[in-house]
């Protein structure tokens, strides 16, 4: 048997801290990547698992690979290595912290506001796959990987819960690029996955609960089952009241936002504690505290915000890739197993919240789009997985099934949506500028010579665009309306036949240009807008980005001083308001 | 020997996270008590390890103690108890971000152009203190702990450091409650620190060398020295040069704030991570990392500010901590070392950094005030006290002399600054309102009525005032001059006599007042000033005091909205501007 002489050695130190850096900065780059081709990061943070794991580095390098990610029990020197153990106590420091910000996006007092929609939809988007998956699984155990060591109820039973959750924060982002999330039909949708999910990890809870009874651990079922009832209830109801009366003491007693972060922190450590010690997963209990806390008005954005960054920048990348440590993902890939999975999450989903919004009275349109907003699993089912694996509950072939399916939905989800709701996400302005399109110093020093230049740029960018025309019937609609905005602003239009996608030229000048703007000021800020003849509703759309982007003092600073597109793009992004925020009071108060 | 026959089991869990939200709580709890006594919170921080360590718990409970807090291996059961081991390796963790943090604050290029005068007050306010340190540790090393096994040059050289070391964050801190952190004099002060600081760090590192050299871990004292000055000197140039240029593609590339954040942790891990492999602990790579990053321009703000807020509030209140939870604090006080270690901390730092200023012809109170100013030793001094006692270079007697004299020097600091300087911190609008002085509903509903209310209010606040003659009075002034500022405000002005402090008294009106304001906007928010007869520059000091609190359009909302004394404090707090930061562009566009 393994022993260890001494307490903690200086090699596990740096192996562990080696490990860390080494997994967050590879699933945070292939997390990056992922978002840039469109598709979300936990698909990177897998993969960074994946490659470090033994289905890459353990194949390629098998002494590095066990070097840096050490087994429990060394086995060379026959001693215990304890950088194992702090990184799987990392982990699982992670994953509460995880569960703690997705409890933290449920709005408990809005999905009750919803009503009788949010409840059909809901309970039917449950419903049908959960029956779905339990028949699927009660019969057919041998092929889903249940081993005949292990109880086939808790086993149906997950394989329904798996298939009837949702993705929160996948549908959050994607209403969110669809401009919405505070429209009544993405409260609708949101509401829906909010109880879903709550309802889907009180029956995971209890899932657990039946794999304990008996081990030494356990406290017999009814008594596990009938303390997290007790539990979920007293949090979200007497807890829940405590807490929101708490807040305005701590703000105005506490460190501000330290105070907050802190007393949540404690909270959900200590809840934590208490659903570990219950049987049913440290997690559950930061997921009840997150729901708690969450929906207070007092819990300002600031305080969330900074939770939220630093989960989803250090805790989420690092569980994510954890998880591909462990696995051996070629191996264990079961193409027939996950061609099942597939098709029953997504017709179960579909069909089932289809069904539910049908019956709230919805139109079938409306209907298909809720139905495939459901669809999306997201990160919330590879916890799932990860821990029924870890309690062994399922197979390493189900997990990884179950991974692929939630990766998929999830990519399914966003297009899916987009098509039928004919909705599109806003542009930026960061994001349509190129080299062409910025001219970090305009020559000019009048508008008619700041609008040739804007227009020679935007002929060199657009093919069929001539720049004489553009900037001739730019200046002559300058002369009749002056487009010079308030706070160092001009937006002159330019309408050009042949012009396929609509342009937008933005020109600095360091000295600035009197575009006879109601503040008297001058233009730093010049922007072109060229778009096919009279499509004002294109001229609306770019006027909107520009008016976004320069919404704040900051932001107009900012780009000021940028001196080169990345510096530029920097600038936009670090001043960049939220999608659902805006900022009337900056200009508001001044007459515009 | 101690086995454990599987992995980690789900009571370790249970343990590791109740004891971390145990610790969290308590030491948050008591660090917010000391801050409200105003004192370092640090000091709370080590009373809740202490209170939750062997000199209380541990005494009054032993069981629930060694239940909460077990020892790497369990006596009774004879197995490793891995939540211990994930409690060490959690407070590494914080070590190292709380360094990352602390190199973070220390801002090279403006300490290199501060020029002669920071070298002479750094350099003579370390050799000083260094020097009777070293001479002292030289020839009484009985007195001071040093065991016969130990070798008498690093004790020496360190106990010569930990006397010329200065805590950054609490000079920081004390600058701007005097409103000085960006004049001359304090830039030199806070450059001057962190030299101290940076130099102190590396004469450690070398120490810890020097400790290692011939253990197993060890690579030779002259490799591992010159390792950790090429370490430093690359990373001090040509990874600083490299990771300013990598910022703005950082932020034009990667998700916002968060990909900067990953990226700074990553770089810190990794760092760590090799000067722990180094020999030199790891925290010294993430404090050099820290350095390298903290000056970038480019690092915003928003970014420092989430790295602060979680590594402050909760890491560095775990690190303070688990101090306690292994020391006899009241065994290992032993009065004589405790007295000389504080006589010879103060003299020598006093003296030392007296000198340079004098040398550098500064006058002698600002020279004092210099020296009084790096006196204080704060939480790095306990740090590094740690460290040296986990490397065995020190004693439990010497670790809790040292950890009083940075208590009671860092207490120190301030008082007397604020003595010599004859400065004094503005006093905030949420720390002067009491619930006579706040009317949550003004009943009038013209300016001469409110005044009367208001005045009413400060009569029953302020013994000796007449509220119907401050209520002429201030009615006088108001019919010359109207006193309503744009964006809702009013700031009527009462001068009475026989007022002994100056008073606020502030009313929320919901239907408004006109107050015959520029903008024409009725004023909601109504605030009664009250000073002595023509104390002209007390009321100009109350009339910054409103302007600050209502400087953003949020606090105003947040203000108006207020219902009770704690929801307006609550609204204060979070919309408060930091000290340093002004928001001229919130209003300045307006014609104000």
């Amino acid at each position: 048997m393994a022993v260890l002489a001494s307490g903690i050695a200086p090699h596990h130190i740096t192996v562990f801290l080696l490990s860390v850096g080494v997994m967050l900065g590879l699933a945070r780059f292939l997390g990056e990547a992922a978002r840039r081709m469109g598709q979300p990061a936990v698909l990177g943070e897998l993969l960074a698992g994946i490659i470090l794991g033994p289905t890459v580095l353990g194949a390629v390098a098998p002494e590095a690979w066990a070097w840096l990610f050490p087994e429990l029990v060394d086995p060379a020197r026959d001693v215990y290595d304890f950088s194992y153990v702090a990184l799987e106590m990392l982990v699982t420091l992670s994953a509460v912290l995880l569960l703690l910000v997705a409890g933290l996006e449920v709005d408990l007092s809005s999905a009750f506001r919803q009503g009788r929609a949010t409840i059909l939809v809901s309970l039917t988007g449950m419903i049908i796959p959960f029956g779905i998956g339990f028949v699927l699984a009660w019969f057919l155990p041998g092929p889903l990987g249940l081993g005949p060591e292990l109880d086939r109820l808790p086993f149906a039973l997950f394989v329904g819960i798996a298939l009837a959750i949702t993705a929160l924060p996948v549908i959050a982002r994607i209403l969110m690029d669809l401009n919405m999330a505070k429209s009544d039909f993405g409260a609708l949708i949101m509401s829906s996955a909010m109880i879903n999910d709550l309802v889907g990890w009180i029956g995971f809870a209890v899932v657990l609960a039946m794999v304990h009874t008996g081990t030494s651990e356990g406290h017999g079922l009814g008594l596990t089952i009938a303390l997290t009832l007790v539990f979920v209830a007293t949090t979200l109801t007497a807890g829940r009241w405590l807490i929101h009366r708490a807040f305005p003491w701590l703000q105005a007693n506490l460190a501000w936002p330290g105070g907050v972060l802190a007393f949540v922190f404690v909270l959900a450590m200590v809840c934590a504690a208490f659903t570990e010690w219950l049987g049913i997963h440290s997690i559950f209990g930061a997921f009840i505290v997150g729901v708690a806390v969450g929906d207070s008005p007092r819990l300002t954005r600031r305080a969330k915000d900074t939770i939220h960054d630093f989960v989803s920048n250090i805790f989420a990348p690092l569980f994510f890739a954890s998880i591909g440590l462990r696995l051996h993902f070629t191996e264990a890939f079961d193409p027939p197993l996950v061609a099942i999975v597939l098709a029953v999450a997504i017709l179960g989903k579909v069909l089932g919240s289809y069904t539910g919004a049908r019956l709230a009275r919805l139109g079938p349109r409306r209907s298909w789009a809720i139905g495939f907003g459901m669809v999306g699993r997201g990160a919330m089912e590879i916890i799932l997985g990860q821990l029924a694996y870890n309690h062994g509950l399922i197979g390493e072939e189900l997990l990884v099934a179950l991974i692929v399916m939630a990766l998929v939905t999830s990519m399914l989800t966003g297009p899916m949506m987009q098509w039928l709701l004919k909705g599109k996400r806003p542009r930026r302005l960061g994001e349509v500028l190129t080299h062409e399109t910025f001219i970090p110093a305009l020559r000019a020093t009048d508008p008619r010579n700041a609008i040739a230049e804007l227009a020679a740029a935007a002929a060199a960018a657009a093919p069929g665009v001539d720049a004489r025309e553009l900037a001739r019937e730019a200046w002559r609609r300058e002369r009749i309306t002056p487009t010079g905005l308030a706070n160092g602003i001009a937006v002159p239009y330019g309408h050009h036949a042949g012009v396929r996608t609509p342009l937008v030229v933005l020109g600095l000048s360091h000295a600035g240009i009197d575009f006879d703007a109601p503040d008297r000021r001058p233009a730093h800020l010049v922007c072109l807008l060229v778009t096919e003849m009279h499509d004002f509703e294109a001229q609306l759309e770019l006027l909107e980005m520009v008016a976004h982007a320069f919404a704040t003092p900051e932001a107009r600073a900012a780009v000021r001083s940028a001196g080169s597109l990345t510096q530029l793009k920097a600038a936009l992004t670090t001043t960049a308001l939220a999608d659902d925020e805006h900022a009337p009071e900056a200009t508001g108060g001044c007459p515009e």
